[in-house]
């Protein structure tokens, strides 16, 4: 798609008229008295926290924010593999992939050593390596992330909108452990034009605090963002302009001799693209803001490390200068570490954890907290799971957050060290640090809803603790070719990947058949025990099996009956549990993802699309272990 | 995607309440008294034709259905490769590609031979050949395509919403051959419920009957359909049913040994299916209304075959009963022959030619009909184009609709006759006819479109009055890897494709710097002549070029000045013009296409996705020489 040719214009590129974009308004009245959740915040970590708790409509979510409708521009543009990933599961990659500008590969350009004053180019590289996601790298204006996420809230049935123009006024928490009791009373003010601000007051289970860097959450429930004091301004600006740089289409770091460095971020429509121009260091102590610097201070910044070539900018649909500074909280809950008791706040995004927003994190990471916290909330108010749940969202969120902040500081440093700067190395450096760009290094570690390592040998490229690294196959009932990872939906509900061994179709004596006998029929079986009465069998936990065969050789009407089961109100059969590799194309997921041919494997997968836990297919009691840690019995 | 699963429910599944996924009602008021087309049909060619024309806000378009509002359930299911490949044109492919059922693999069932009561398996074949297209042959509720061509009018910068309840009277026609006048007038009953109908009248410079195989407009211009009566009564039905059936969600063709035929075609959401079902032989002059079937008869019918499996229908969707006929009408417009007169009045889709749905053509072979017209009516309506260009519509459609009903006819055939039929012969007409079912082996003859093949060599995989056949390439300024086809947007332009000779990377002296050279600047260059004062330079005719080198190997910076054309009121750069092939992926397009290496290929591709003629690179006066036909030059 191309767009913007004769200015930039917000919104859906697709609506011909820009007149005819402008975002819905809104809820319309006044907040609800009483809530499940209460989010503050309508960024990327709010709107995805509650698109998730949208798909339930027995929650009661209301979400706030305090600007007077939808974000229109800038702001972040990066999204990570991993969050098209995510995004998949939430039902609206496509509409990004069309959208977006793919990120192909990355330019590394440096002083010519003849005439150091002339920029050259040192190197190129294809931006992800091959294999690491099925999908690609993009950028898109975040206001159209926010669009998506607000279109799948409209679209669930709780149809939910965000409440705007809300201030957060303040919080007060009563004691308990029970989550079934309203804890928190927040107040907000109702900003009206030209009137009285009015105060609203809400009760809610749980307050989730995604109000940014400066969060008034984080401040009510006494916790602060630590780290440096940057010291070096960074300049940012979405353009449309003409020059005769010929990378401008690639994403490219450029090192100059003796005027800093520059990064450019092609975007959306063909047209606009994004620089990020390093301005001068900051004295100690001296903020971004001290030096007033304007779009023209930024443009000439950047004209100066594009030499030779030209830069004319036509027009600046946004800009900023701010202060590189990576800052992290030290919990993301309102309860300290072993205190016991229950959280009844969270914070996440930029309120808990702040990044460079070059190496184009921030609001990839944010997104992935909303989703960690998503389907905790939603299991424990629905009282499918134990409320200690909830803890085991501070603990996953903070260590990957502190991990990432590691990375990124080390990352700015690089970028910003024009002085002797070995760009070979910047660029060995990009390469061996791709997956954390991706996103897709997240790893949680052994805990409660992370198994051990027993028997990860049985799936070497499935990692427990890491996502659930999709692969392609065939769908046995209809030979349909698919990615196995894009049968994992947003839906809040586990999936067992049940890989079969060698010679097994799903035939009786078989371990497939042995593990669905145990699943349908023993009294310890998770399905038995924690789906409810009347639901399908596959609400809680969904079983899905791949057998090594082609797809033709796996006789549908010979699968166990787990395999192909009778659904909803006529008891419909639902025939998408059953796979094969893509034999034909030469890419099987056995050999793919390092499956053990001879024993197979079971996959226990999180609703948030990250590997739980691995084991062998008759691996019964482990796996009833292991959902009975925190899983509530039904009945 | 995985819905229906309680019962079907018309509209966007993305919805999750069926109650919010109502369609909008229309336009208001009263229909205009003038306009440049008028549209009488909310088919799929009537929305085809309409959604091309809604891209041009200066033509003034009326589309106005009988029915009160969009169709919600039944009717044509099957959507051909070429369908998609025409809906990646209008920008709702991956809308499609998301909701329908792809068919994959097709499955032939016969009398068993020990058995004869039951039917086994005989064969199984991959659905559409490799390569055959980049699109999948889908199945989706028509209603469905209708919805995304509302929304392509909807969101157009015409805004563009049909009429409804509008019953056509009659029209009638003014001599002259002036395409500036309203030449037609038009009669409505504007029907409201419980009220006398207000009669309408519409003057039109041009209008178009896509009414249906009863078209009245077909009537008020004295054409007719000829063809077979039928004698075979078929039942359809769109129904939720449980079955031990194992290849329900496969396409099947079913032949039982005494009780005729069914065919199976899986459906959107996983669990809806439509069954054919053979009734009974016809008497001579029977209709199949004088049978009185019920739809308990269809399901009986379908049972009988269906033996030794069960069919437990829970819920019918939708069901009808027809008779199979091929029938067509001799002239697609209201002037004949030869004589010489401009038509001001057309007819398209069912209207002028119909279809045993069993091949699933009808509803493929209407909408090429209305992108056919659609860019020919708005090409002579802007002044871009000589009035005869609208006689090429009655003359190419007519053509094509002939061949596919031979067709047609044979197949209906094959699949009728339970009698002494030979599945495997079944099986072998279904191959080979798999490039008409695929909508791909339309070709259009030399004429005033469509070029003398003589230098048909030079591209021996695109072949001249065919569609432009699609393979992978990857554009150089940003290393996408993308189709190339996918350049082709319906918006009325005409591309050429540039396909370098062997070492040619647009160096000056080089065949491609030539041919931009004439093209941007020769006074007898297409270009030059028929591009409106002020347009962007690829606002008629829009060049793109394919180099045989890796895309690193060519330098954006030494591109010739078309490639890299400045656009737009600040005149930025479309960076959108020069590829190379997809050599890491082995996909070259120079080998698929069988392009001449060392002479390379200049192909001129329709609006409509046609190769409308093949040209040396240097071939400048016959390029010159074909616009010149139709094209009309600019002051």
């Amino acid at each position: 798609m191309q767009f913007h040719l004769n200015g930039f214009e917000p919104g859906d590129p697709s609506i011909a008229d820009p007149e005819q974009r402008l975002p819905p308004a809104g809820s319309l009245g006044s907040l609800p008295k009483e809530v499940d959740v209460l989010i503050v915040g309508c960024g990327p970590a709010g709107l995805t926290l509650a698109a998730q708790l949208s798909a339930f409509p027995d929650i009661k979510t209301c979400i706030v924010e305090q600007k007077s409708g939808p974000l229109l521009r800038g702001q972040a543009d990066g999204i990570a593999c991993r969050t098209v990933e995510m995004f998949e599961a939430f039902g609206f990659s496509e509409r990004v992939l069309k959208e977006a500008c793919w990120i192909n590969e990355t330019t590394f350009w440096r002083p010519d050593d003849r005439q150091p004053a002339n920029i050259v180019r040192s190197g190129r590289i294809q931006d992800v390596e091959d294999g690491l996601s099925e999908f690609p790298h993009v950028v898109l204006n975040q206001a159209r992330v926010h669009d998506f996420y607000l279109d799948v809230m409209r679209r669930s049935a709780s149809r939910l909108e965000p409440y705007y123009s809300r201030r957060f006024v303040d919080l007060q928490v009563r004691g308990g452990n029970d989550p079934d009791e309203h804890r928190v009373t927040a107040r907000f003010e109702h900003l009206k034009e030209g009137q009285y601000p009015e105060i609203e007051t809400v009760k809610a289970r749980f307050v989730v605090g995604c109000d940014g860097a400066r969060s008034a959450v984080r401040r009510s429930i006494g916790r602060n963002l630590h780290g440096d004091s940057a010291n070096h301004a960074w300049g940012v600006m979405d353009v449309l302009a003409v020059t005769d740089y010929p990378d401008i289409r690639m994403k490219c770091l450029i090192q100059s001799a003796k005027d800093g460095s520059v990064i450019i971020i092609p975007r959306e429509g063909g047209y606009l693209f994004r620089i990020y121009v390093e301005m001068d260091k900051l004295a100690e102590h001296e903020r971004v803001s001290d030096r007033k610097i304007a779009a023209d201070d930024v443009i000439s910044a950047a004209r100066r490390v594009f030499h030779p070539y030209t830069l004319d900018v036509k027009e600046v649909a946004w800009w900023s200068v701010y202060e590189i500074g990576q800052r992290l909280c030290d919990k993301f809950d309102d309860v300290d570490e072993g205190d016991g008791k229950l959280p009844s706040v969270f914070i996440a995004g930029d309120a808990c954890h702040t990044h460079s927003p070059k190496a184009g994190q921030g609001m990839n990471v944010s997104m992935q907290d909303g989703f960690n916290l998503g389907w905790k909330l939603a299991a424990v108010l629905r009282k499918r799971a134990v409320p200690a749940l909830l803890k085991t969202y501070s603990a996953e969120r903070q260590a990957v957050a502190k991990e990432l902040i590691d990375f990124d500081r080390e990352w700015a440093q690089v970028i910003s060290s024009s002085k002797g700067a070995d760009p070979a190395q910047t660029q060995r450096y990009f390469v061996q640090h791709g997956r954390y760009t991706a996103g897709t290094a997240t790893r949680y570690r052994p805990a409660l809803l992370t198994g051990a390592p027993t028997h990860q040998d049985l799936a070497k490229g499935l990692t427990i603790g890491m996502r659930f690294h999709s692969a392609p196959v065939i769908r046995v009932a209809d030979a349909m070719a698919m990615e196995l990872g894009h049968t994992v939906r947003a839906d809040g509900r586990w999936r067992l990947f049940a890989f079969a061994p060698q010679g097994d179709a799903g035939q009786a004596g078989g371990k497939i058949h042995g593990l669905c006998e145990f699943l349908g029929g023993a009294p310890n079986s998770p399905l038995q025990k924690f789906t409810p009465e009347g639901a399908d069998i596959d609400a809680i936990i969904d079983l899905r099996a791949v057998f090594q065969q082609g797809h033709r050789d796996i006789d549908v009407g010979g699968l166990p009956a787990l395999l192909k089961p009778a659904k909803g109100r006529f008891g419909l059969t639902d025939y998408e549990k059953a796979f094969a590799p893509d034999l034909k194309n030469g890419r099987d997921i056995f050999a793919m993802r390092g499956i053990d041919r001879e024993r197979g494997a079971l996959v226990v997968v999180r609703p948030d699309q990250y590997v739980a836990h691995m084991l062998p297919l008759d691996g019964f009691e482990e796996l009833s272990a292991y959902f009975a840690g925190f899983l509530v019995a039904t009945a």
